[in-house]
């Protein structure tokens, strides 16, 4: 299992990699077997060849992820807030869950966020 | 299922319950076959005896908690990110789920928290 160190610099790489507008870098992050949930309730993206492909869609509408406060660690899980922000303007506040396997490779991805969450649309 | 305003409701009124050291307000929010996994990882306190409990012991030692950001919630859940601060000024950064069922009554919490989120221990 990864400490909780390496899991907040899994985080950390994550905020770059969307900086970067590098969807194979945010990839990386994640298992071949991974699971994002992207708002929580949706149909999931199942495989890392999914997951590319949502991420590449993701950057493609140059967000700007800024976080707020500490990414919490508690088992083989990370919690983290933040806000994303669109070149129009619109923002979204989201609280996203990571749960990784003993690799240290993001296994699910589960993102909170709602109608009173978005701002702007 | 509760509306995303009803789930934002539980979380104030979570708040307010500890504002007010009141462990019985607390709860009331969970429903009777509820856990509560404080932090993940943990042995979840399972029935609403049990949380009941839990939450007795909780606002015993008069925790100040003061929320960091809005209030996300998506599909069935809320997420929402806080401060925890002890009399003896030792603070915790945690981010709690809820889970809720049709009666909006919070079915599961889980808290994530570990040592990089504990300050002055």
């Amino acid at each position: 299992m990864p400490t909780p160190q390496q899991m907040c610099d899994v985080v950390a790489a994550y905020f770059n990699a969307f900086d970067a507008e590098d969807a194979d870098a945010i990839a990386a992050l994640f298992a071949n077997n991974a699971e994002v949930h992207d708002p929580v309730g949706s149909a999931p993206h199942i495989g890392i060849k999914a997951i590319r492909a949502f991420y590449g869609e993701s950057v493609a509408v140059r967000p700007k992820l800024v976080q707020q406060g500490p990414t919490r660690t508690a088992s083989d899980y990370a919690a983290f807030a933040f806000t994303v922000t669109l070149p129009t303007g619109q923002r979204i506040d989201v609280i996203d869950t990571f749960k990784f396997d003993s690799a240290g490779k993001v296994i699910e991805m589960r993102a909170y966020f709602g109608p009173l969450n978005m701002h702007g649309f």
